[in-house]
């Protein structure tokens, strides 16, 4: 393993070289206009992996191409086999007003290298595939398959993805898949995230008079659509910070002894978080620490509301309608379908008199997890601790990433994420960077992952 | 007074041809492009109150003119002095194509005349001009002097009335305003409309992140401001339609029998106003029927939600902030000031924890109220009777007319309001119509109702 970690750190600056070289691909997937430069960004990356000795492939589809590379010519029976997922496509770099560089000029300033794409997530995969190099340049034997998959649709919903993983299935099951796309609360606090919250949208309509009646004429003598919807929404929610959907909480595994302990690790500081976010105060389901609620616990959340006049000054009508756009956080074990159909249930029962109700379902999602003591987890952890040189934590994430549970449902395997992301890394907004110490430990992670995930694997 | 009433019998059909003259001036005062329009509509006014035989002049304002046209060349200290208040202003008449015929083209279809300003207000206050028309060409005497004030910025806020008051308040004192500018539920139920409430504008805006969240990685940390001002608003009228503000009901001057037994006398069908409003079921204030919480209840009403993401689909976000406009209708003896403050503790007191709350105060008028057994309420009722051949009502209108409190404040008189619109003329709406037999019963009306309501003017 030595002359593998020698070569990388050996050649670190030349590869960040290499890495800038990546970021100036305008692949942005938003935006129609930049259809050609995703494609030759596949192209690039493809021609890439084949320098290093790579197996690899450019797979068309309808939208953007999928690079495949293989550090294999034929899969062997009896090695393991393990998938790296990353994505090439980039977010859209505008307010390009706020950017302090044009976004895909990398550029280096002290540790950091800025630019669109740069974490999120040509850096963090590029990783990976600097680790693999090592193996191949060093004539050090890799102790298993291993296969890349990156992607070019990730900022838009991964659209081609679940076929492509549908019809190449055979070729792409695995032990498991690594991904690195999430993020870390500071270098010295490597970790493995291994639990995504899911998710489910609801959007509600109260319906009251067929029109926007006068107020003076009419106030008093039919129900306010704007309260009626008000009236539901606290019905679901209470003061405490309590969902209040009966059976809402009847199939969240509490957490355990173990997990409350690793999450309490987990670095917090009150005051800081408040700042940033701005709020008076921080506030939540009472009984839960703010990290447990941000990533643990379900949640009920108002994401918008449309009621009658929205301009300036007033103007005097009962409202026809009101809507509200909620989304639930879920966790693992609650069902999207389930907590939906309970949503319904409840505000069909507490419904006030003299609208009509109507509640359409929305995306869902479900929550992810991995046993963090599984040996996966443990071997992941181990990596974590040799690469980064201290205690890795155990994460939990509030958001959810839809794929992990394609992959799950598609090739029957788990995910470990492991991030390498720093919480000023910017990932969808401007001065997008990716930290250099955190690539160079990605890399050293990148490469002693495999004889540590091998060693779990069942043959 | 019977010359009187068979001069205005026997010209009724050239009166409908004036009255369609007076009609086809587009005296859009809400369309500056309509300015010279209203012009030449009170240059019109004026000269046709001339060739009656009232002694007219325009005055310039600021903006629109207003015509005044007197009985008197001089007031005389010995008579009662009465002032008849109307304005040729009109309400835009977009959307023309739902208009079935061009709305300064005035159309006689049966007994509806179809013009923009027919009923609103062009032939409304041209039945009391007509009726001082019949006094002056049979030689009848008047029994008091009487003013015509006929605006020309009703439509728009009677920007220019009060100062125009204020300048010639030596001038326009009088014992009491006549103004048909109301409505009736049909010819077989004329009205006095004794009481009118008040309102006052309030913005809530609560403040919870500085900027929207993501709700995955935020979701369960910060409170919701969507969430809070829902809990806010629920805080201020409960599920029976009564508004829980400490305070609110404390000055509201409570129905007194004879009212109530007044108002139930309004004709009123619950099915129909159900179907005609296209809610499910009327609903309100427990303990008061539909037609007192309409006109004699104070309420609570939200005219605006809004908070978040509006658009199609979902944001999983944690709103910055939410918004709700409300306005409160407020009756007789109830300040709009007083009420705001009341608004304003009582969310204070109740805010939830983790957002900052801001509550800005909007427009206020005071309710209105004469008292329907007053001598000038009588008089007024017993003219009513005479013209309509039937027992009168008395009404309370949900809505406001700030002039009538501008009427009070500087010219220390009661307004009383007898509107000759029908359910059916919608008078800011298409179609706008004016139905021949309220403006015949109208111009009875306004015959017969200077000896009455002189036989109350104490001198």
């Amino acid at each position: 393993m030595q002359p593998v970690l020698d070569f990388l750190k050996k050649n670190e600056e030349w590869f960040v070289q290499e890495l800038c070289d990546y970021i100036r691909y305008p692949s942005i997937s938003a935006q129609p206009e930049h259809k050609e430069d995703l494609v030759q960004c596949a192209r690039w990356l493809c021609a890439h992996c084949e320098g290093i000795g790579l197996n690899a492939e450019v797979f068309e589809t309808p939208g953007n191409p999928i690079v495949i590379a293989r550090t294999y010519l034929e899969r062997s029976k009896d090695r393991p086999h393990f998938l790296v997922y990353g994505h090439y496509d980039v977010q859209q770099p505008e307010p390009l007003e706020l950017g302090k560089s044009p976004p895909f000029e990398p550029r280096i300033e002290g540790r950091s290298l800025f630019g669109r794409g740069a974490c999120d997530n040509k850096g963090q995969h590029f990783a990976h595939l600097k680790a693999v190099e090592a193996y191949l340049k060093t004539g050090t034997e890799i102790p298993c398959d291993i296969t890349f998959l990156i992607e070019g649709e990730e900022e838009v919903g991964c659209t081609n993805l679940q076929p492509f993983l549908q019809a190449h299935r055979e070729e792409l099951l695995c032990d498991a898949i690594v991904v690195s796309d999430t993020g870390i609360p500071s270098l010295r606090h490597p970790a493995l995230t291994y639990a995504l919250r899911g998710i489910t949208a609801v959007e509600i309509t109260v319906h009251g008079p067929s029109r926007d009646l006068h107020s003076g004429i009419y106030g008093g003598a039919v129900q306010n659509p704007a309260m009626a919807l008000c009236q539901l929404l606290v019905g679901l929610r209470d003061k405490n910070g309590k969902v209040t959907i009966p059976g809402f909480y009847k199939d969240v595994v509490p957490l355990s002894a173990f997990e409350k302990k690793q999450l309490a690790r987990i670095p917090f500081k009150e005051k800081e978080l408040t700042e940033f976010l701005g709020v008076p105060k921080l506030f939540g389901e009472r009984g839960f620490t703010a990290t447990e609620r941000r990533s643990a616990r379900p949640t009920f959340e108002i994401n918008g509301l449309t009621s009658g006049y929205q301009g300036d000054g007033s103007k005097t009508i009962v409202p026809a309608w009101a809507r509200a756009k909620v989304t639930m956080r879920l966790v693992p074990n609650q069902k999207p379908e389930k907590i939906t159909a309970l949503v319904q249930k409840h505000l069909k029962k507490i419904c006030p008199p003299g609208v009509r109700l109507e509640v359409a379902a929305g995306h869902g999602g479900e929550a992810y997890m991995v046993s963090p003591t599984s040996p996966l987890a443990k071997a992941a952890l181990r990596s974590l601790k040799a690469a980064f040189g201290c205690e890795p934590i155990l994460l939990r994430e509030g958001g959810s990433i839809p794929i992990v549970n394609d992959f799950k449902r598609i090739l029957g395997v788990d995910t470990i994420l492991l991030g390498l992301a720093l919480p000023d890394d910017n990932p969808h907004s401007p001065n997008e960077k990716f930290d250099l110490d955190a690539f160079s430990k990605g890399m050293a992670l990148g490469a002693l992952l495999w004889p540590e995930l091998t060693s779990t694997a069942r043959r």
